[in-house]
This record gives C-alpha cells, structure tokens and sequence, in this order.
C-alpha cells in the first residue's frame, strides 16, 4: 500500500534519510533492467568484442556490479548496505541492435535494494554508451525500471 | 566520421584507457537528457514539495551534479577531468506525468564530456525514482540519450 | 567513565583501529551542532534563497547527510557503519546572523556516531561558507561540538 | 568587490556549478585554521603521544591533508581541481589547552581553494577529536575561518 | 577443500559477485605480509624518520588501515564489509635494508577478510614506496602473501 | 641524482604534500610491474577462464586501471593527476605457473606517475588473488617494482 507523501521529505518538506532503526533486517531482492539501442555497427563491434575476448560486455557487467557498492555514495539518501550480492547480465536482443541489461541484488537489511539493482543497470549502460560512443553518438538507453522486489513491509513487487 | 571499432579496445580485444597524450586540451560541452515517467499522485508529489520547499527535484538536480564528478569513478575507462560546469535542469513536463532532465557539463579538456553529462541526467533520474518509489514503484527512466556536444577532434554532433 | 589513554593508539603509540569484535551492537545515537556567523547580508541572501527555492540550505543539508556517510572514509580510525538515520535541521539564529546545525545520527552497531553527527555539522557549515562565500569571506564556523549521545558501554552524555 | 547574491544559485535560486570556462588558471593560495580545546588531561595526552610517537597528531595532520583532496567530493557544488600542495600544521597552544591548526592549499586553477584549507583544518579538528573523545566528550572544535587568500579575480583577502 | 572452479565466475565465465545470502555471519580474522627492501641509506632515512617523529612508517601504517577500508571499492568483486578492527605493524628488519609489513584484519560477517589484510599491507608498502622513491626509484615490494586466516566455511588457513 | 631526505617530510619530521607550484608540467610516462605465482591448478582455471571468456583477467586488468585513478586517495601524499593513459597486461608466464602484470600510465603534469604504475600493477595481482582464492590460498604476489619512468627534472630511470 503506497504511502500518501514522500518519505525522504519531513513535514517542512526538508529532505532527510528515513529512520530505520526500528525495522528488523530482512532477506530483500530487487530485480532491475535497462537497455542500450544502437546502430548495427556499433552492435556488431560490441558483441563480436564478447565473443572473442569478452571485454567489451564485461566492462560493462562489472561497472555495473561495482556502481551498485557505490549506490549510498550516488543516491543522497540511500542508506549504506551490505549487499549479499550482485549480478549484471547483458543479454544481445534478438529483434534489433540492443542489448538488455537485468541486474539482481540482495541484502539481508533494513531497507530495500530497489536503487541498487537500477544504479547497476543504469551504469552498466552508461558504460556500453562509452564503449561505443565512437561508433554510434545517437544510443538511447532505457527505459530503466524496477522489474521486481520481494521483503520488506512494503511487500512484494512484480512489474506486470 | 565515426571509427570502425572500439576504441577502447586494443587489437587484442582487451579493455584500455585510450591514450590521449598526444591531443590538446579544448573547449568542450556535452548536452544530455533523461526523464522520468510516474503516476499522476506521485507528479504531484514530487512537484509540489518544488513550488513549497525544493527539495526534492533540488535533491536530484544536486546528486546529478555530483555524480558528474564521479563519472570516471563509475566509467572504468573514463579519463578524470576538472569540470569547468555542471548544471542540471529539471521540468515537469506538460503532456503527462513526467519530469524531463538536461545535463550540460563543459570542460576545457583532452576528452569530451559525453559520459559526464548522461551520468548527471541518469543519476539524477534515479534519485527522483528514490524519492518517490513509496508512492509508484513502476516508474520508468528514460530515454536517456545525448542531446548534442561540440569541441574536439571527432567534431560537432546535434541529436536529431 | 573515561579511559586514562588515547584509546586509538596502542602500548608503542601507534594509531590502529580499535578492536570491537567483542562488543555486541545496540542502538546508539549521537547528535552534534555547528553554526556559521556571516555579515546581515551574507545572511539575508542565504535565507532569502531558502524561503523562495530552498536551494542554499537545503544544498548544506544533503552536504551533511551525505558526508555523514562517508565518515569512515575521512576519520581515518573510524569504522565503517550502516547509519539507520542521518538528520541535519539547519535554522536561522534569531539574536544574529548566524545559521545554527544540528545533526542528528543514529545506528545499530558496535561503535558511537558521535563522529558522524560532528562531521555532518562541519561539512554543512562547510557548504553554507561555499555559498556565500562570494558575499563574505569573513564567516566564522563554529563552536562545533557533541549535544549528546546514548548507548554504548561508555554510558549516555549530554552536554550541560 | 562582493557580489549581492549567492554566485552558485542561479536566477531561479537552483543550485549549480557555477562556470569557470572563462577563466584563465592563475596561481591561488587559501590558509584557513581551527582549533580544538580540550580538558588539560586529553590535551595531555595528545600531545605526549606526539612527542614520543607523532602518531596522535600526525594522524589529524594526515587525514586533513587527505580531506583537503576530496572537497570536491564532500562539497557538492566544488568543483575539482588539482592541487599542488597541501600543508597542515598542528601547534599546542601556550595559554590553554588547545591544538592550533593551520592548513595551506595552493593551486593553478580557475578557482580558489579557500574551500579545500577550511575543509583541511576542520577534519584535522575532527580527527583529533576522534582521537581523544574516550577522555573528553565537551571538546569544542572551531572556530574555523579563512586567515588568507591570494590570487584570482577576486583579490586578494587577508583576515584583519 | 579448495574447490574446482573460480567462483567469481559463473557458469558462462562472467563475472559477478557470489551471493552470500544463504550464510551466517561468523567471526573472521585473516593477517597478511609484506615487505619493502630498499637501499641502506632510504632505510636509515625512513627509520630515522620514524624514531624522531613517526610520520614515515605512521603514513604508511595509516594508509594500510585506510585502504583495507576501501577494499570493496577496489577489487571488483568484494563485498562490502563492516571490518571490527585493522592493524598495521611495520617492522624494519634486522638482516637487510628492509620493512616487513603486518596486517591483521578481524570481521563478524558473511565472508573473509583475506583482501582486505592483502591491500592493506600492499598499500602500506606502497606508501613507503612513495615516502622514499627520491631516494630511491628501484625499491622491491613483495613477496605479498596471506600469512593466516580464521573463521569461515572453508576452515582456517595457516602459512607453512 | 636521489636526494638526501625524504622529500615528504618537512624540517620538523612531519608528513605533507610536496610543493610543486613552481613545476611545468611536461609528458611524464611510468612503467611497473607485478606478479603473481599460484598453483598449476589455480593458473589453468584462470587463464582457461580467458581463453574462453576473458573475465578473469579482464576483471584483474579494469581493477588495476580503476585503481590507478584512485591512486591519490589511496596513498595520502600523493597529488591528484589528471591521467592521459592507464594500461594494464597480464600474460601468463611460460617457465611457472605465474601471471606477469605490466602497468604504464602517463600524464602531462607536474609529478611523475611511478605510484600510479606500481599501484595499478598491485591492484590487479591482487584481485587475482581474489578471483583464484578459493583455489590456492598460498599464492604470491610480486616482487612489485618500478621498471622505468621518464619525463621530470629528477631524469629517467630504467630498471637495470
């Protein structure tokens, strides 16, 4: 059930980070994806870099990985986790020069991974974009969003 | 005239920060743009703590800027550059729920400041979903895309 | 009761992080002030700003929160924490022109956050000097202090 | 000649980077200090530590000179810059028990580092106060202000 | 009984971040050494430094301590880790120009702190390197190696 | 010709960032190397791991390319560089199972990049280490040493 104003706000609108001392960590998962469309040579040169030595997407699998330890630093109000784990797969679409991007991320904590697993996905495209910004300048990323959460109060999540 | 391969990829496929002794720092700007779809309840959420207090699109428009000066942090293969300006504007747009992001960021520099820009515009954008994921966890990121840039050797580029 | 020692520095005088394995977390929290004393118009502007945008405080407090979290990377003894809150109220003086901080921090940990509370102070006053910094180099930050803490083997502290 | 409004908001009072294109680098210097005073028996301490080991106060020294390299990281519209030297010095008061601190950052850039030595005295103060807060919880740090400035268009400011 | 594979890769190769959701956290120590071997006069300018006023080795012992702190951020795939306790001792030794390096690390978590001993002794190291290199530019670090580890599934480990 | 004391401390023993405001800056390249001995099995695991999808090594060669960008956060007297070029080899060696690590940075600025280098070449034999860690245990990292440097008033060096 939504809440009716934004948490991150106090009641003279002031931004501040939620208390959640009184929550008991949980096992939380949140599932995030992103993409990055590009011209058919630029997706060429990207994914032939993956078969034969694997660099190009891989760069852009462990930034992801790595933004998402840096999430509390990015998002102002994030609270610093523990993250459990984090995975970033780039799968090569197959109906048009994309690649689509599902980050994974769990924590046995107070608070959600939600911005996490989107802070992954969103660098590993970033990421991509700089890979091959010599090829193609007209990339589009995204649409990002949250695909899925589970734990927590606020209960569980699946894009539909 | 874009290259025919990666270029932060040697000839053995192996990720690399390119090389840029040899060019001379110019006047560089990068433009990029982001946006943020949600429900109408979260909209208004968001954009009446703007007219009352500004602290939530303030706080994404800050958290875009600083995480300007992170992108080579996040972007393994960035060069560090002293940014001369980052600015991020946000708007609400007037056709539907949505908030639409402009990163501009100039540099005098020897590499372009492409990635800085989509970094602030995205890292903004996911600071707004921070804000406002209690009300609408469905809320989708982007485009994110290059607006235009100008300076240095690779020459002017206009989205179009 | 206080130690009769530095407690970061071993038997040879040598700086170390503490050894807290043995102690068990509860709930602890710190709260710190800090001010700034700026010239009536340094002040006037500062506060003007805040009550039609709210940028310059609201700028100072997402300073303070956000370097709240990164104490253990500044204190070089200090160990990292997953804060459960981070609260900076900044409030305009009523007998000068000064702006009073107060930084609140609590966690669920092994050690105190008084080093968390009294940084977010310092590096809200910090911003607010970059502010106005245009207008009057002359500011005065400070006293910066600890208000109080609770929890903890070494007892509650409030100032008197 | 102060300027009448805060330069880093813009006319719609946002906050941003201001833009620093148009500046030439020039030689800039900026010493700021603080102090911190103390109960005469963690004063003590301290400063015996220094005197058989150095590690109390050259731990404060280290971790302000280390700080003074991150403002533009803790302060959020900073911009970066490469600094060429960073000086602290910490001296025990003669009148009080109290540690003087003085920080110098100089640089060639398009902007003053009056914000990296006021950021470099202030988590020398803190550092210390991390060191000896298991004697002494009422230590006052501050207060912190800019001594000098010279360089840039500006002029130079010296504290009377 | 060391397994078959490397477990930060997954079963196509990638590299991701092992989920350690499923286990308890346990108390884990790991200690770890380097050395720095140098000409006689870098040592006796080094030695001589510390037993005067400590800052040579005392920087190079706090920089340790602050790298093990940063040891997620530096190896891509360590989970962040709230560490109980760093140490660094440096030894000079008595059968050559040489600085022997010991760091204990100590945790109650999911996973060893093997890394974070690792980097702190090699950035302690380092940092000597660097205290010394105008004196002497052909300094040898190493061997690094794991000296022992305790805690964990995999049981303990001790260097023959 | 090496000078006669440790440039980064000054009269009175006390640690600081050297002053190179009186410095041009001018193309100064470092080269170091690093190396890291496992078991056969361990180094069939890793180097396989390449040959089939370059994870391993590549995440040990962006490791060692990130770090040295974060080499002045790291070691606490180092200035803040802007880098031209980090490139990171790994090959394995043909007499043992070893993994030889290269590194070389270059910038145009006022110091010379040698820790950079040295902490590139460190930074990845150490997430070797960690990506192999569940095979061997007693592996050795280094010797880790300068191999050369150009560029600067001290002149250059090759390791003989």
């Amino acid at each position: 059930m939504p809440e009716d104003r934004l948490t991150h706000l106090n009641e003279q609108g002031e931004a501040n980070m939620v208390d959640v001392s009184g929550k008991a960590p949980t096992k939380r998962v949140a599932k995030a994806q992103s993409s990055i469309t590009m011209t058919q040579a630029a997706f060429d040169a990207v994914n032939q870099g993956d078969l034969k030595k694997g660099d190009a997407l891989g760069t852009a699998r462990l930034a992801g990985i790595m933004a998402a330890k840096k999430t509390s630093d990015l998002i102002p109000l994030c609270h610093p986790l523990m993250l459990n784990k984090v995975e970033v797969e780039i799968t090569p679409a197959s109906d048009a020069p994309r690649f689509d991007i599902n980050a994974t991320v769990s924590v046995e904590g107070k608070t959600g991974v939600e911005m996490e697993a989107l802070t992954a996905a969103s660098v590993a495209a970033l990421t991509l974009y700089d890979m091959a910004k010599a090829l193609d300048k007209a990339m589009v990323i995204g649409p990002t969003e949250l695909v899925a959460k589970s734990g927590g109060k606020s209960g569980d999540y699946q894009r539909s």
